[in-house]
């Protein structure tokens, strides 16, 4: 897909990092299939550069109001299943680029919205923004969001958010632990910024590694996950990037890392 | 069981809500085999029929002081193997029933009676309450509340919990996830009410499956947890209590839930 | 291995407490081979032992600064997989040994030196100590450090460390869970050992067998887990240290742990 292409999302390159911002505001910027697809080509796209760091950003009132009910209210039984595969396909993708992945938070995230929020690597939220999961106080229960939900915050907390449906605000979902850091609605574009520079120094192999194996390791039984990491870690003892680090923390220089 | 054949509990039911309250204050409503048999058939008759919510609660000093030592210490290990077995299937039936399920508690919540407030969907306690694991300062380790404790809260503070077997007061509950709320204890009526109203509003039908798709996707690794709650929400889509949420927010209108 | 032969550590008898203290200050207690194999033999001597707690030290301005990379920057995928699984081992002796493990916290934990704060039992660090996975911003990812890094804190916050590398201050530390408590400096010795003795009340065996069977039960799945642990308790119901505790409980004296 060409860039000139994208008719729901608007796609920014500055130096090692890329913003690609959901632009749909009078759509709440919801979900629909082609929103979706969008943003799957956008982070493929964005994931095959040498781009270090991607901020997932969002024009208007709200962040993201979930999926699309205009789409959904028509959607019969394989149509609706072929939207949630597309959206648990765009999940997988976030966490598959090499790229680390920050949500910049404002506004509401709402459903999958929140989703979107709960599968970034990392999110700063403004302190005025809100999240929720209302198809708890609805009637299409919001199950693949809080799959994503439940994975960043305790179970109880997991549970009021998926039974009550009310908005969690920033502050709290960062006690929560959904998101990093909650911040004054004015220092959002320079906080979210400032924790992706901080996340995307040292060598973009290793960290593009790391973060594969942080989620392969994650769900896995402890010994398990000890068993691969060990393997990992070992294997990338051997890289270029690792050597340079290795010798440069040694000989107290700033490494250089191999292109 | 006929509601007049309980002996250690009571059941009040108010409109959609039912409340559990175990009633034997004079043994600090500790978990006889027969008082765990009387509160599962109480979930399982309140579970079949159309309440929306079931308080969990308990008169006297203390909310529940956990298995009943007089019982256990004449107990062989098919005895005490078939208490546990007991204690298990209570657990799991409050995680079954359709309607949410809130502890709400005062007082001590110990051993066994710490493992009900973890296992109930949600928990509000009143600031004076405690919450301990006593048995690892005794001499036989509270290994089965440790379950479902240990599901709640950090791994660092299970251990602290059952290692130390000291009480941990509700604050400290509340900030580590154990329960979601700690309030002023002549507000813990109201504020237990209030949360489980919040928690049962939507389409009862698919509230009840969200229910059952969190517990079934919450301990599996995320892509399976996917596969799972995605066919579960597209074949949801297309229930009634679905077409009516979706119908009523895009019309702008409160929803009827179909009966 | 003879405790006269021990050259990066010490280790210290009081009572039924032990300590381990990390003795290589001038090599900011790096975990080199040899170091670690010490600790291994170190934990599994005082293991076979009768004591009932054991405290993980440092001697130093750090508490460790994690794998030696004099030593790293010379190996060979076969040496630096030896290593690692040198390193496994260690945090799964920590795990096995019957007693209560805690570290005590001053200085920097990184890297593998945060893996073991991680993996012991229980943690208290000093308020000025601080912890990281500096990997993040070098060339070679934390990957074993955040296996057990990431089993004690949330998803988003374990990102955050593994990809940015900063450190992470104790009272942060200790909201997150990584430790128990943050603590004023001076108050480092006398707050570990308050905790500890706390932890290792109750009778021995129990408490072993507590420990062991909180490792096995945490990452299964709910319903797993409860079968292991239903039958672990089941039996233990049996022990003289039960029937003991049960007895003490009912007769209202302290307990006698049987020998």
């Amino acid at each position: 897909m060409d860039t000139d292409d994208y008719a729901c999302i608007l796609i920014e390159r500055d130096g090692g990092y890329a913003t690609i911002t959901m632009n749909r505001p009078q759509r709440r910027n919801a979900l629909s299939s082609a929103h979706m697809r969008e943003l799957i080509a956008a982070f493929e796209e964005i994931g095959a550069t040498d781009a270090l760091g991607i901020t997932l950003a969002a024009n208007g009132p709200v962040f993201s109001a979930g999926h699309d009910f205009a789409e959904v209210a028509d959607a019969d039984h394989a149509q609706a299943r072929d939207l949630l595969q597309t959206c648990a396909r765009l999940m997988r993708t976030i966490q598959s680029v090499p790229q680390v992945v920050i949500a910049r938070v404002h506004g509401l995230a709402t459903a999958a919205g929140c989703q979107l929020v709960a599968t970034c690597d990392l999110a700063v939220a403004a302190q005025s923004a809100g999240f929720a999961a209302p198809g708890g106080k609805g009637g299409w229960f919001c199950h693949t969001p809080m799959v994503a939900i439940s994975r960043n915050i305790g179970r109880k907390r997991a549970m009021e958010m998926a039974l009550t449906g009310d908005i969690v605000d920033a502050a709290t979902a960062a006690e929560w632990g959904l998101v990093n850091q909650a911040v004054p609605d004015d220092k959002l574009y320079q906080a979210t910024q400032d924790l992706l520079e901080r996340a995307t120094r040292g060598g973009p192999r290793s960290k593009a590694l790391g973060k594969q194996a942080m989620y392969a390791q994650l769900d896995r039984p402890e010994a398990d996950a000890y068993s691969y990491a060990t393997e990992v870690m070992a294997a990338s003892s051997q890289t270029p990037e690792a050597r340079e680090g290795i010798a440069a923390f040694l000989e107290k220089r700033p490494p250089e890392w191999p292109t």
